[in-house]
């Protein structure tokens, strides 16, 4: 690992955790280079939803560019971002009667999608002020980072970041209190100091704030806030999209219709950049390039993407098994916190996105510190990191997790029964 | 194109000056569904400098994915990563002296370089303020656009551009007036109203700006300013990197040692979406994490990088090449001018990035879309878009050069004929 | 009125709800040039807390005048300041244990006071954010606007306000709602996106906001909270100061040391413009002239400030005297609110300055236009304007009070019981 | 002075160079409490130019307060505002054909007033950028501060400065250089990242910035750019209105119609604070009440105030005189260039408002210090404090010009003359 130490910067994050130098990866699984087999419940924080290398995406791709398959070209009209449009429709936008959104396909990645879709709500609304949500997390560019959460990345800021009210989340205060009463106080109030905002930014499950998780009858409140209000309710899918909850949107059975949807991550379903916003037809109110960027049109990852929503969301059959899938996570996870933890320990998160919260962040590290130890790639979120955050692919087997799990609870239950003071911090 | 206009925002834009759906690309050509071949001289903007679906790249690409290579890992340790470092610093930057500069992998964009870029300097200096320059272009996330001259990306921006001072650009206000002079007194004057800054960010070559240049004297200038002020100098190397100009960096024989660069477009070498940002080592100021994204880690991007390296980089064979080019380059242009408007087009640019300057915007429109009716995609540049910019592939054949050149004097020779009344604008 | 109709901008306010011209004024009697006697209940919104022209004052200014002393100096030192400053130390400061608070004279406005502390705990902390609290009142530059929650004045800013997190003041969210905690957790949790404020901003009685009352507990809350969080805690004590509210000092009964205080309005007595900004010691961190303005030294203001400081502050006769009237004050609001709406009218606020809260902006512009055509002028405030406000001199007789309690009782009575349609909006 | 030193802040300024205690003021002498008198060159930088203690004001003010006339009353109509908006209006406005435009009264300082403009500018406009010039000073609280070329005062902020962009004054870049040509330049160009501002602010005599002057013709293509951009023109005549070139305001003689005046300093023409906002009729588009402030009526300087215009400006006569005596100061000062430094002095400034260059600021410092132990007082100004300002009053008799003069050029004769390590810095 020389070579990383001497020459990459020190901002690299992820590879301190899991010191190991990784060759090839199949499904769940990472191989490193001294052949050493892990389960990834990392996934690289949910960009693998259908795991690595998927045959059927990787034959596509391989296919397409054999054929001297267009990779790059700006926006130019391809054949493989037709087909991709022309299936994201069909099966995706169509029988969720969301026909009538348009798509933009923005510089490929989460925060420049981000960026986009605050840009768009300023312009519509003729407002700058943003409501974004305790433990939100919108990425690292300066617009999108405004909106974030987290103090480690606003620090890195360098300016001041302006422009956003934060506002407490669904249960923020604990579930006594209604944080959309709160919220629609404030924005009553001609004197209350919050001002107008373009929009509202929120997650339907926070995946790095902690697995925090919103219900079904508080974002509609949000929604008709938003409407009471004026503003617009962007939906940020890009980790819990993509099937991650057991739908391919986190918030398709909860009765509401945001105005402004972003996709990125598991999008292209093979760890491709790729980006989309996802807005209401009267919405699109853009002027020709006014948000660019030079790899807007990542055909690879349209290739990818196109092929995924054909194997995976013609029917419902993956959609069901991801819920399958997710009720045995919950079940192991609910065990390890029963058997090691029942008053310190608690299962949080949705679907395919669950995870432990510990009493500190030097727990969870500890966990997961001895977790990889045994072959079990997995990280931290939350406030504090305190939270051990399970985000295999959804592709994974009962027979993996169930594995995973087993490696899980061993770490917890070796953890926890060592002294504290024998931690390394 | 029916799906296209019916479900992509009105937000593109580059499809608008190109209506055809395109199939298939390789090296100079794109080709079309129709089977129409395209000499492709916008080369996405700069993404393609060694070609569409070059065979050594593809190939090496195919290899990996066919092994189960990893395609996405967050910026976990890989082999691909490993074989990319140890190349860029073997080829790249030890022969330029440049070995104590450090990488960071950002998200695979420019505007995600420069934003990091920018975070970088404000942190290291403690300063808010950057300096940027008219008509320079570095991105149209909220960070970058602030630095962006361009008044139609700006205006997508929803909310006021702030920490930054735009300073004259070499030769701005005319080649007599000595725009290094300006900023200096500002710089030195106590009561100017500009605040110190953290950093100049500029680029060599001007690409969306309209190929306006900077002399090696304005840029050791430019240098020299920075020391004296205390401030960082990015070089914004996005567009007129990795070849472009004939060297690796466009910098790199004038003389001087930038603080931080930044890279992107042809950096992967297939128009695949990777950017980075290189330090110097005692600049290396980072946090772990403090700048992160979810696509830092693109392998398959340093799978082709890394092979385009050895390929065109071993030795200056293609350096040479792509400096006999220019010159043909040059050459074609200036009898353009020369023929059809020795007193109201001119020649701009360096390298493999040249144009033409036309009187207006609508007659270099004009050019571009009698060009394309003749088989030849470019795009204008420049405040008013009156550059017709000729950015071909570096891989390009001389012959197709020339080919080129004769498409593009037709369209030259039919628009400037024709009463100015029947174009349409 | 036609000349100011004719000259005045439009901007002109409290003119249009009392439609006179003034001519003279003593205590709290204002008479028009029709000779018409009015009440002052408005008090220049609490500048006159000595009454107009009190005799004592009136003698020490003109004896001044007459003597030539200095009217204007900048800040050179003066007699009048000195003798400002030896009085202040000594009737208020020493006596309540602050004399280690350093005395800045800002520009004569409230709002440049805020400005000024505004300044200087970001300088001290070196961060930028401020916590300012709902209905929050601190005035209309842009950085004092930024932190007042008005937005009605928000609105003519005419940029984005900035580096401001709005809170909710005491019982924003009912009685219930512990606004204290709330802060606390968002101060603590490393991803609320609350920034690590600089100071807190705080009334103890919000005037403008609508005489909203923190009690001595919040306040030492607050306090601790500040102390927790490294930030300074900034009392503006602009309106509430000066014996407002039987003190001083609005909160030197509540076992707190704001680190910053600002005082203005009635701080000169007479109602001549004067601001003050006090520090303690340690953080008089200011360099010399940093902030600065041309009115910074008032030596007419100083004069009735020491005349009033003598006058009223050299014992307890006066404080006593406040809270004597304030306790009938509020006799009479009770019985005016027990008679004509126990259930749709509140007394609320402290001392004297106290009102009652109307079910709506349009009765209480309704019951004060009223009270104006029998000789009392009193306004509105709160968020919609639906708080009654009484704010007469300090000075002003029992039996004063008792007859503008007449009156105002008078006008409840006849507004409440007139149809609502037809009353004015 | 002890009392000063224990208990003021260390942000007092000017007090620090003159270190005395002064007890009171006739015309353009100061008097000490050591009964030394002082020629007041300094003349509260630029708010006396009546002189202290005018007898006809002083009289005008006394017969107010003792007729129990009204100090303060916010903006309710009086009789004294009535006289002065009157008097104003008949004397000044009227012969000048400015009868359109209207009064705003802000809160009773320059920064306030300049806070006013620019807001009203941004409202009207919709536009957020302003243009503001180098070495220009308009004010130090938070919106006036970003308007303010000066770095030390720039740097007491505690947040970045933003939505202002700095351009070259009049001949900052030498004579040669057309500085409006480069502002129309940046304007036209669409690429420039010059946001469409909403004004410039502009001082047609920079007086803290150094005297620095702009000619008639200069100001008049400025006004010509500022209609082409649809941007407004702010003048702030602060310290250069009210007769101090010469005229009641400077740019009077110059062909050009401001869309918006801000007045202030001598405009009570008795020391006291006020200021005011002038706009063309079609321009006051305020809400009522949208800007607001306690101290908006002051009305002892509406007293004084009137008294001065009846007194001064109701024949040319004042007018005249000041010019006469400008002269004299420009012999005088030009003689003690000639004499003492024909190649390191310099001249610098218009009407009674004119100075010295001196090579550095310690020159000027001690010239300011030697001149002051022989009765002088007077403040240095521009970048570096190198300039040595006289800004005596302006009804200061010829022999008192002369007497000063003496000082002066003893203390240049004396400063020059010394060896440069003897000085202090």
């Amino acid at each position: 690992m020389k070579i990383f130490e001497e020459n990459e910067s020190v901002v690299r994050s992820y590879c301190r955790s899991f010191p190991a130098v990784f060759r090839e990866a199949r499904g769940a699984e990472l191989i490193s280079t001294e052949g050493t087999h892990y389960l990834d419940f990392l996934a690289g924080a949910g960009t693998l939803n259908y795991g690595h290398n998927h045959p059927v995406l990787k034959k596509a791709l391989i296919d397409y560019i054999q054929e001297d398959g267009i990779t790059h070209s700006l926006d130019l009209y391809t054949t493989a971002k037709e087909r991709f449009i022309e299936t994201f429709n069909r099966l995706i936008l169509n029988p969720r009667s969301m026909g009538n959104y348009r798509m933009q396909f923005t510089g490929p990645t989460g925060a420049n999608a981000v960026e986009a879709a605050l840009k768009l709500a300023r312009k519509i609304t003729g407002r700058t002020n943003i409501l974004s949500f305790t433990n939100g997390f919108h990425g690292c560019s300066i617009g999108a980072l405004a909106a974030t959460g987290n103090r480690h990345h606003r620090g890195g800021a360098g300016v001041p970041l302006s422009h956003v009210s934060r506002m407490p989340y669904a249960n923020y205060f604990g579930e006594q209190v209604n944080t959309i009463a709160m919220m629609d106080k404030m924005l009553n109030d001609p004197s209350s100091g919050v001002d107008k905002p373009a929009a509202a930014i929120v997650e339907v499950v926070q995946g790095e704030g902690g697995l925090n998780t919103a219900s079904a009858d508080w974002m509609r409140k949000l929604e008709k806030l938003c409407r009471k209000h004026g503003m617009l309710l962007i939906l940020d899918d890009i980790q819990a999209g993509c099937g991650r909850t057991g739908h391919f949107f986190s918030f398709e059975d909860m009765g509401i219709r945001p105005d402004i949807v972003t996709l990125s991550k598991s999008l292209s379903g093979f760890g491709l950049p790729l980006a989309i916003v996802l807005m209401k037809e009267d919405l699109d109110q853009w002027k020709a390039g006014e948000h660019n960027g030079t790899f807007r049109g990542n055909n690879h990852a349209f290739v990818t993407a196109t092929a995924a929503l054909e194997h995976f969301w013609s029917d419902d059959a993956f959609s069901r098994s991801v819920r399958g899938k997710s009720r045995l996570l919950s079940e192991r996870l609910n065990r390890i916190v029963l058997r090691h933890g029942p008053h310190s320990l608690r299962v949080k998160g949705r679907g395919m996105m669950q995870g432990i919260a510990c009493p500190d962040g030097e727990t969870a590290e500890a966990v997961c510190t001895r977790a990889f130890e045994n072959g079990l790639i997995l990280e931290t979120c939350g406030s504090n990191a305190e939270v051990v955050k399970c985000l295999s692919p959804l592709t994974i087997t009962k027979e993996q997790i169930d594995r995973a799990m087993d490696t899980l609870e061993e770490a917890f239950s070796a953890v926890l029964s060592e002294p504290v003071s024998s931690r390394s911090s």
